[in-house]
């Protein structure tokens, strides 16, 4: 552990202990420098490590306090173990996977293990307005107009909501889909053949590794810090040392971490995947559900070749089990509509035309803010019932965004064992291991802050503290 | 050519060429013996055959008269030549396919060509009217309960239809899915691995041919002939040489022949399957669209061991563009459940929620009877126009069902060449060789009746009779 690092663990134990409480100022530089013998330059580095992991804020010209709400946080996630290259390997998850998601339905379960927000956060009477009236007012023809790429009227006002990011996206490119699913899956058929390899993330979005194994790829993993993201460097090495034929990473809150890429790692990350002519599938279904002041832009922003395929859904964002979905498929979008028009025909008509009649008329950005706020609330209240319920080597990254959070229990915890147990007391968690082609994190879980707070989660990660610390 | 099949060419001539008019009594059986030099039976079977072809009507005790409209008849279909059993091979077919396809779209080209019957032929304000009100009504959680295997309520009033065919189909096997489509493949996905054999029809529906060249397998053909379907000899042929691990056949109304099987040969399909044990899938999207008194059960029907796949759709017979189809799916129940879930997620909540409305309360039996009667008018105004139009050696087996007619041309023509000529001029026939792996039935195509009475759609046939006349 570097200097820095060791000295910001002292002060955050501080901080959490109480002995420097909430508002008050931290010592200055020259006293922290006397006191552990170090140089201004290490004490720098563990502000700004506090500043980041939530623990104080700077006043102008006053120095750093403690920041509100600060005792409640979680010791910072430590550094991920240096990841040695994997070599590609087929994958074989699928059956771990099904036995967690087939929980997911119990309705005596809490849903910390969900993979969705609560139905409860969407507008679904509005949405049945828009689905009715469009319906009503549907020309016959749109069953076959409407076919791949798809209605063109909701195509359009998909394309507005790139204007909104900034980007100037052709009509002709988007293709709708059955949900978000569909597309990455569909791009995935597009750019391999069986044996292939693809690079993915570690840990990695569960879904991915399944549509890899049933594709007959191979994968390569490359990890992801719950800080700041893809390692760009093992990814540089794994493009030079194996044909990688394609990359299918979440840039923003990526599932399961939460990290987002910083607007350089996604500039950098595009000019690499160009120098290789690699394509990027880029799973952004989580970008609206950001907690900062913009939505951060997707990699397809830097994207001049076409080589990024966007994929993105309103399932997690306004219309869950509507199943509607779209990619930004730059120069791979015939090959995409073909495919699609191949395995699924088209994407449900009706739907279609309701969310574009919704996207037209329905308020989505207000109702964006509503949920994101919403969201946001309930991380809070999430963090505060860690806090308060499980033991204190539970560590994880504040996310801003989305409903996840990552968790990182003490080492000697076994995941799929805390699962199983938890849904015989009526908890639902998802064991890190599903995450990883290689059942790696075994001592994390990943749990669900998207639905409104209730006695009912709350007594849950009651028992979830008392399943961790009988563990122990 | 038999004998009994000479005498029938022989006296089908003499009726469309007006020697023997509508309504005239044809010559005795006794007359026939000499003037022919054959036995009796040689002669019932040819009168069978002439009533098979329409040409003639048994009157009781009073024999053979020449039917109504026999003029108009074409020559019947000869019997196709013999088919070596062919070695299993990889499938090529795609882009043929897709260039086909892609013309569908254009609103000026007559859409003789369509795999759809017209929208106008269905219920839609009906159907609006339930997915409102379903909608409206939505429970907000039926997004997780609604997840594979799909709406409870909706699988209820899709087992209700298994009862009116006779079989007791459990709602626990019952699987909806984005369609027919997506059930087909779901089942191909979960009895094979790429390299795997699978045995089809020929002519096959194309979209078969795609699957199995999309999923890595191999395939061999089964003939199919227009008069009697599948040839189960080959069949078993096929069973005992190769290690054939699933089947994909249409049992009604098979796409593009129009040919039903009937119970005998079905029940003789499932008896040789379940000897072999191997899956069928059986695609039975036409069925609900025959002419005859009752629907041709399917092989489904027939299976005891849950071997069968019965794959199903509204596509053609009710919501056109919903996207909702389903699979009884026998053992491979839970396996395709997963798959579902894996690749697609779920099929639309409010889609699922409105069909279940309609089945329930919207008099789909009665929107049958009526779209079958709209159908049959519509194939005698499409054999009017046959013959009306085209010259005299086009020849097919009338369907009894459906909406396509799967027409053989003189051997010297080229569908392909005849499809791009027809594009030229506003029409859109779908040419032979895209239902053979092979490229076989290089002077056949299947044109569309599925589409109401219109100058266009007799301009589009003399024009068609104009082609083919010209390219003699």
């Amino acid at each position: 552990m570097k200097r820095y690092q060791a000295l910001a663990d002292t002060m955050a134990a501080e901080i959490r202990t109480g002995r420097l409480p909430v508002g008050a100022r931290l010592p200055s530089v020259r006293h922290l420098t006397t006191q552990y013998g170090v140089g201004q330059s290490t004490v720098f580095r563990a502000y700004y490590l506090l500043e980041e992991w939530g623990l104080i804020r700077a006043r102008e010209r006053s120095g750093y306090y403690v920041a509100p709400g600060a005792k409640l946080s979680m010791p910072p996630i430590p550094p991920m173990p240096p990841t040695p290259l994997a070599e590609p390997a087929p994958i074989d998850v699928s059956s771990l996977v099904f036995s967690v998601l087939d929980a997911v339905k119990r309705p005596d379960v809490a849903p910390l293990g969900s993979a969705f927000p609560s139905p409860a956060l969407f507008p679904l009477q509005r949405l049945a307005k828009s689905l009715a009236h469009a319906t009503r007012m549907l020309d016959p023809w749109s069953t076959v107009t409407d076919m791949p790429p798809g209605s063109e009227p909701l195509r359009r006002q998909i394309a507005l909501r790139y204007i909104g990011m900034g980007i100037a996206q052709p009509v002709e490119e988007l293709i709708v889909t059955n949900g978000a699913m569909e597309a990455l899956t569909l791009c995935l058929m597009a750019v391999t053949k069986p044996g292939d390899v693809v690079a993915i993330e570690s840990p990695c979005f569960y879904a991915a590794l399944q549509a890899i194994e049933h594709l007959g790829l191979r994968a390569v993993e490359i990890p992801v810090d719950p800080r700041d993201g893809l390692d760009l460097d093992v990814l540089a090495e794994a493009l030079d040392k194996h044909p990688v034929r394609a990359c299918w990473f979440m840039t923003n809150l990526q599932n399961p971490t939460g990290v987002t890429l910083s607007v350089e790692k996604k500039r950098a990350l595009v000019a690499l995947l160009a120098k290789h002519d690699v394509p990027l599938i880029e799973d952004d279904v989580y970008g609206e559900l950001h907690f900062a002041r913009e939505r951060p832009p997707p990699a397809k922003a830097f994207d001049t070749q076409g080589l990024v395929m966007h994929c993105a859904s309103l399932s997690k964002t306004l219309a869950p089990g509507y199943r509607l979905g779209w990619v930004a498929a730059g120069r791979f979008a015939d090959a995409i509509r073909r495919l699609k028009l191949m395995t699924s025909i088209s994407t449900s008509i009706p739907i279609q035309a309701g969310i574009a009649d919704y996207l037209e008329h329905g308020g989505f950005d207000k109702h964006l803010r509503k949920l994101r706020g919403a969201l946001l609330a309930q991380r809070d209240a999430m963090e505060h019932a860690i806090a308060r319920w499980l033991p204190p080597d539970v560590a994880f990254v504040r996310p801003d965004g989305g409903y996840f959070l990552w968790l990182q229990l003490a080492d000697h915890v076994d995941a799929m064992q805390l699962h199983r147990r938890g849904l015989e007391h009526g908890i639902n968690v998802t064991p890190g291991p599903i995450f990883s082609a290689r059942h790696a994190y075994g001592n994390y879980v990943r749990i669900n802050f998207g639905h409104p707070w209730s006695p009912q989660i709350e007594h849950a990660m009651k028992t979830l503290g008392e399943l961790l610390r009988a563990s122990a």
